[in-house]
């Protein structure tokens, strides 16, 4: 089966993870599947990088780099990291798509005042108060997705509820079977 | 079938590439492979890393989990980096077996005076010189592994009969086929 990638986008707290988690659990019954978390690949991959745009693209870019690697031989891969800049997406998308691969992009979209409320790690409070410089939608960029496949609205639905869109949008593209 | 790590050591020079290509073209005919290039790492993976044992470690780290993480889903990896520290390639090693991945160590060992006579791209002229700090085996240490899957003298046999040589073990371990 033609290898995807299916990445998400959202800042910080809007429930990337979770929802990589909760589509990787259903995805992995039809086909093997990776997720690439963004905090993993901070460790793993990009230890030393920080959090300027030259990092943070060059962070998105390694990423979209293994992400390929693993896609070209078969494996459903999603990507869990801010990746906020549009270019570097962009970038991605087209170097995975040279290769035949699948790159959908879904962008986990809780309305900013949602992620300041339900700020769980009180990272929004920090960033506020300035104290994070670089925090992504508050002292740094975020580039919206301006036509992703999907925006979920995690504020707004359930997590099963986002993860079913995905599933049935991945059936609907082909790329899982449907049962 | 197991994923698997084909992991070629040895200085600059040795012929780690060039072996790298002619396995990897045989065993394709058998399965998914991989090559994770020494060059091509430091490019997109590693790009701003220098040669410091440190930065050399993160380099080798960061190849053996892109390795680890193809090998997971059934690909056959093959790496062709120098890594000259004995001990990070020995917790890639143990890191893949933790997965039930096979890891070969294959030390690709032509004589330091052959590689100063072969020296292609002039690079063991200069740091003979002292022109090039950090030059493996020169003004760098290499530790050479102390029991390597096989030991290839690449000044002593051809590229077909070290490939040879390397197909005959992976037969051994059922790593692939024979036909």
């Amino acid at each position: 089966m033609t290898g995807a990638i299916l990445w998400f986008t959202g800042m910080s707290g809007a429930g990337k993870s979770t929802l990589a988690t909760a589509v990787g659990a259903r995805v992995s019954a039809h086909r093997p599947v990776e997720i690439l978390d963004g905090d993993v690949v901070r460790t793993q991959l990009s230890k030393g990088l920080g959090f300027s745009r030259e990092d943070r693209d060059t962070n998105v870019r390694r990423i979209g780099v293994v992400a390929t690697l693993l896609a070209r031989h078969g494996v459903f891969v999603i990507t869990a990291a801010i990746s906020p800049y549009a270019n570097i997406r962009d970038e991605v998308r087209t170097m995975a798509e040279a290769e035949g691969i699948a790159f959908l992009e879904v962008f986990v979209n809780p309305p900013l005042a949602w992620l300041i409320a339900h700020d769980v790690k009180g990272l929004y409070k920090r960033a506020l108060a300035g104290e994070i410089a670089h925090f992504t939608g508050i002292t740094d960029p975020y580039e919206a997705p301006t036509a992703p496949d999907l925006d979920i609205r995690t504020d707004a639905e359930s997590v099963e509820q986002s993860a079913d869109r995905i599933v049935t949008l991945l059936q609907a593209r082909n790329l899982i079977v449907p049962t």
